[in-house]
């Protein structure tokens, strides 16, 4: 999982941008029908005919968003497609198209920036998004990349935060806490191995969590699958920043409170094990993990019946009134408050 | 210009994101009315009915793209949008939205920020444009910037760079050179300010050339004049990187040779004047230099008489066959090659 040194190493400056831009968006189709015009010229060209165009962006820092001792660059492309689709998912819509940029210093050879488009290249083929255009830069240290996803959908299908109503139930899909464990379990390989480079570790027995953190994927399948219930979610969110953080933006954009319960929630087997293991409480690392990349939606009352028991979707609380505030019945009966985790705040330069 | 180091200076960290991005966007209004929700949701949406929808990104580094030891931030955040914009003008279509990302370190307090916003609001009210998304975070070393514009245009009048015919006139528009030798002088000042950190330079003599690379503006006005014209340009792009490289960028993409004359390209009196006291040769700063923002476009022949000396208008040449190769015809009426100005390649991890 550690970085291959034996690969080749081409400098990039002895391509020029041009060349550079060739040699790594060669092996990109044009998929979606939308597209009119792609990579190449000052701006892409996209084609929305009667349906709404949904654009999100997202910014991801090396020594910030990501580490590459143990984030291979491929997965670190696929994940940020992954993290982008993820918020037009998020509005129940269609993804269609990506931008990608990046920004890297000397440090990255032609062969690392096409293990980068690698991924970039696998998200689109099975996300079936079209990468139209990007910038290309130097960067003095590490690497930067920005993406720019583009969505569609019909105007009364599209989901806000705000749409949450009182007495509407809290839904989410998959399972949580699993993308937090696997860094837990990288990081502890990462101070092991450079304590002793030697070692082999076996990380069988943390495949789910290391492959939630190295290789998420986003929710594309939840749109079809609710329509297929003929549920139509009232709001909704992804979580990447954590299942506390993201249900107060709900809350707070529905302008209500809510109730969720800890025994709700969620959690893959083998991650309730990591958690023991890591003495990590696993309700913990739900509400404040982050990155799992989850969709989290309110839906009416009266759809209870039809996502029951549903393997992918487990309801976990309902929206009250604003003056109830936000909070978790726990396991033991009591009722906490839940608040947003902070936020790691502004990087030292160095 | 400098710096002024008596400015407040809240540290981020003290506010949280939210409460950042709440205090750096409260100005932003809703101008366009094909925004249908703006920030504060996972994506975006926007509304495009029969018309194409256009993207064009950027990603500006410091230390690669600017330097703030003499680009105020206001500026800077200015300069970023038109950036962007210019790629939609370059496409022929009107620009409607951006999304604007940062990332920055803290060594920039909530004021430095702010000055940022203030030129992103000011671009953004001048231009009629609305802010509809973004991302914050982190770096680990100065600022970044990355933008994303969204415009539209009916589809038969979206220009690329494809589409100059064999015999078609090559326009340019404003003139050329002028943000290069606007670079040069505050290059000149910084190294004099740094030997003596007293000294005030009295810049009045190069107004407009500081004012091109500082305060640039996109041409948001050249699709109304050529409407207004009843012309209908057949290939576009913005200059960016040079006449000579975009001009190349043109021909390439429309499998077409040029030739333009150097005598037509049009420098403005103060930028000549400039380029002697630097001893640059004013044909080089227009044909390298960069940042201009102007538009390059080819135009059929049958339109000659229509743009004929308009003041924001100067025909310099003409599209040959492919084998004929990229010309000028010198002032001397010697014919040379154009090449691209190289890349400035990938800097050093410092």
């Amino acid at each position: 999982m550690l970085e291959d040194k034996n690969i080749p190493k081409t400098p990039v400056a002895t391509l020029g941008e041009f060349e550079l831009i060739k040699t790594i968006t060669k092996e990109f189709k044009i998929n979606e029908k939308s597209t009119q015009v792609g990579i190449g010229d000052d701006a892409a060209v996209i084609q929305h005919g009667k349906e709404d165009t949904l654009v999100s962006t997202d910014l991801l820092i090396e020594g910030v968003h990501f580490d590459l001792s143990y984030m291979p660059l491929k997965h670190l492309g696929y994940k940020a497609v992954m993290v982008n689709l993820s918020d037009i998912y998020a509005m129940n819509g269609i993804a269609t198209q990506i931008t990608f940029s990046l920004a890297f210093s000397n440090r990255f050879p032609l062969e690392a920036i096409e293990e980068l488009y690698a991924g970039i290249y696998l998200a689109c083929e099975n996300y079936k998004v079209d990468l139209v255009g990007g910038d290309t830069t130097s960067s003095t240290t590490g690497l930067m990349l920005s993406l720019t996803a583009i969505g569609k959908a019909p105007k009364k299908e599209i989901t806000q935060r705000s749409g949450a109503k009182e007495g509407n139930l809290v839904v989410v899909t998959g399972d949580l806490g699993g993308a937090y464990m696997g860094l837990q379990v990288l990081e502890r390989e990462k101070a092991v191995f450079q304590v002793n480079p030697q070692s082999q570790p076996d990380l069988s027995e943390y495949s789910y969590c290391i492959e939630r953190q190295l290789k998420p994927e986003a929710r594309t399948d939840i749109k079809a699958l609710l329509n297929e219930l003929d549920v139509k979610p009232t709001s909704m969110i992804d979580i990447s920043d954590g299942l506390s953080s993201e249900i107060l933006h709900i809350s707070k954009a529905s302008k209500l409170g809510c109730q969720i319960y800890e025994d709700k929630i969620p959690i893959d087997p083998e991650v309730g094990k990591t958690c023991e293991e890591f003495k990590i409480n696993n309700t913990t690392a739900a509400l404040n993990g982050g990155e799992d990349y989850e969709l989290l939606f309110t839906i009416e009352q009266n759809d209870f019946e039809k996502v029951k028991g549903h393997p992918h979707l487990s309801v976990i609380g309902h929206m009250t009134d604003q003056a109830s505030g936000y909070n978790m019945v726990t396991g033991l009966g009591q009722q906490i408050e839940l608040t947003a985790q902070g936020w790691n705040g502004i990087k030292s330069e160095e």
